[in-house]
């Protein structure tokens, strides 16, 4: 098969690092039709009696992650990697008094993770990490042979984007973005009304990221080196989607029957990051004289294959209530969030009522909540969402499931960051979206209802 | 002046009517940059002591209109129009009923509306007709030296809007778009809010038209000769984008200071009037083998020339309950509607309880709700929003001061039914908006609080 430039690019990369390649793929549907390796559609691996984590970045979010790993059955906490050892060690410390099997320490330097990749008691390796190491980490993972669980966003360019699935692909292991929201309470109410057809057929979604970060994103404790508020100086569009955006994508089947064709989006200028400034550190700050691109706030509409629509919307620097919007509109009736409401037809004119709300939430009830919502909950970790995620994630890696959340989902959400600038920039202008399935999508049965046995 | 072939084209068709051209224009700001007349930015026409009514429409909005206009101080209802001649003779026997001064009535064919705009006994004409007729209609009442209000909207293409402003500014009579929504509570309290600084520097707003009007498009005794039906079948975009993105753009005095400078716009697939038609009249039924060209969900987002954005939605045709959005977001709050609430910093991580903002409604009530909201209320007409236009339009009128609402204002808004479409057509290609002010916006001053006395 004739290699692009990139392909070869690629290759040659590839080739040169010398790590075991050899995955456990046990089947794969079909061909890809491009790039050399066979689809990681429907990828399965070779189930583990024991799944075996590393994790990478133990600063805000990965000691809640070793925690939820550590309470599930048949996962074991292996590895611990952090720039700063004491946070490693810290971890170790807590998996020692929980009297969890040891951890080995990989710590103390900028390229101490490679170690935990490259150990051979480490089956998925989990990345949370800042934003930019993300697909580096992710890539370096797959090509020793682990499947990888990265944080949101997975990758910040659409290159990366294709080298997630590449790599994928060509190493047979798993790439899973951790779109946590994906399994919040909310969405899998919504996701069941959809899987059932309570809501008719799909033709609207809205997501979003509403969260006012300006405090965090100045404060110098915060974000390690203040990655996030680094990154709001170099970039616009929309940095962060997924959390709206991923589950829209699993109610409306994307990727299974449906995907991207373009995106238009559009940003306000930026004021909320300099008000800060001015207010927190005088007019005469560096803080308050910087020019930081991220406009206060971006919508961005993105329309699918089969002609529905999703408005997305980021906003971090101005005053307002947290939401992820969560709004999906059918032709049978409409659920929206924060707070949960839905209306179904013929009653539509109005919200359901509390008593008939809570009805319809017991009628369709996740399995996923239902038999695990308890458990979820006392876990803690963004409501019990976290815990779903990792019990689901390490429920299909011990028996050899593809996953919920693809390498093909991984970059089609994570390719709105860069499609969503690129869009803006040019005063809005409409951009396609590649088709990472390269047509795999028009045949790819949709999830159905997933469980845990 | 040179004039162009539209100028010319225009002045031909004027002087061709023959019609009395003497408005009563006593002052103009400056010179409009083209088109061979002064601007009619801040247009004040010579006080009336009576406003006298003709009013063009009496099948869903027009009764109504005439109701409201015979209860105000200082305005008569002198004429009444409509094809149907049962139609005014209903209206007229209702204002002898009420003791009410005689109106004529010109009724019973096509062109009878003419010879209302053609009467002495008129000084305001008010059109509530379906949309295609409002432009000529507005059109033939301002070249007959009356002052036109006109129902939303008030044109369908930017052709039009270009004609209501240049003929305005020719004839120098008034021409206002009846956009009853920037009179409603809510929105008078947000705008009150925007006025006093208390949302700190707008940023963002949204608006909505979302209405299941499916039921209403089919009925054979609704809309007259189906003529919203048929419009869905000839056009897609947002046909009627202004009540939720009026108010927005008085929040952000639109035109007095700022203007919109592109906008994107993506609509679903249509299925919410197949579907119904199905539903309804058989799955062989003409109505449900029709094309429907209007897509079910259109989301519109539009930048100002200020760097903020506007997001403008338009859903007639999918269940969900009915809501226009109503959301504007500052560098220092949030306020949202449907139910209404506000969230202000610092505390903005939650929305105000009930409790703050009863006291927040209380302090910043506008002054028109304030002295004349119970009549409002009484008056009924959507919650009172009808009466305060209707009272503040003839209050104007009485006083020659400036309307609220401006040709530009109208034509700025009713532009977004073309743009809207050219951008879906053409896949969200972005699309720069008309400065219909011809550079007026930069130097007008914002509209500030407005009352009656």
């Amino acid at each position: 098969m004739k290699l692009g430039r990139r392909d070869f690019l690629r290759q040659t990369a590839w080739m040169g690092l010398g790590a075991a390649l050899a995955g456990g793929a046990v089947g794969c549907k079909s061909m890809g039709l491009t790039g050399g390796a066979p689809t990681a559609i429907g990828l399965r691996s070779k189930p583990l009696d024991k799944v075996r984590v590393g994790v990478i970045g133990l600063g805000a979010r990965g000691p809640g992650a070793v925690h939820t790993y550590a309470n599930l059955s048949g996962v074991e906490v292996t590895a611990l990697s952090d720039l700063f050892s004491d946070r490693a060690e810290n971890q170790q410390k807590w998996l020692k008094e929980q009297k969890e099997p040891d951890a080995a320490v990989y710590a103390g330097s900028e390229h101490a993770w490679k170690k935990l990749c490259e150990s051979d008691k480490v089956d998925l390796v989990h990345v949370t990490t800042p934003w930019l190491l993300h697909t580096p980490m992710a890539l370096y993972a797959m090509k020793c042979g682990k499947h990888v669980a990265v944080e949101v966003p997975a990758a910040v360019t659409v290159d990366q984007c294709w080298e997630l699935v590449e790599t994928s692909e060509k190493t047979r292991q798993h790439c899973m973005m951790l779109e946590n929201c994906c399994y919040g309470e909310s969405e899998m109410f919504a996701l069941m009304l959809c899987r059932k057809g309570v809501l008719g057929e799909l033709m609207h979604g809205e997501g979003a990221y509403l969260h006012d970060l300006a405090s965090y994103k100045f404060s110098k404790t915060g974000y390690q080196g203040m990655w996030r508020l680094n990154f709001s100086k170099e970039h616009t569009g929309n940095p962060y989607p997924m959390h709206g955006m991923g589950p829209i994508c699993q109610y409306m089947d994307i990727n299974r029957g449906d995907n991207f064709d373009f995106l238009t989006s559009v940003s306000s200028e930026q004021c909320g990051l300099t008000q800060y400034a001015v207010e927190n550190f005088g007019k005469n700050s560096p803080e308050a004289k910087e020019t930081y691109k991220l406009g206060d706030m971006n919508t961005t509409v993105i329309r699918t294959r089969r002609g529905r629509t999703i408005m997305v919307q980021h906003n971090t620097t101005n005053p307002r209530p947290y939401s992820r919007i969560n709004t999906i509109t059918g032709t049978k009736g409409t659920l929206s969030d924060y707070p949960l409401r839905v209306a179904l037809a013929p009653k539509a004119h109005e919200w359901m009522n509390d008593k008939e709300l809570a009805e319809l939430k017991a009628k369709y009830i996740h399995p996923l909540w239902d038999k695990n919502g308890d458990a979820a909950k006392r876990s803690g970790g963004h409501g019990g969402m976290d815990y779903l995620l990792l019990l689901r994630l390490t429920y299909c890696l011990q028996n050899g499931l593809p996953l919920d959340i693809s390498v093909y989902d991984t970059a089609l959400w994570s390719s709105v960051v860069e499609l969503s600038e690129r869009s803006v920039l040019k005063r809005g202008a409409s951009v396609d979206v590649p088709d990472f399935t390269r047509g795999g999508w028009k045949t790819t049965e949709p999830l159905g209802i997933v469980s845990v046995g």
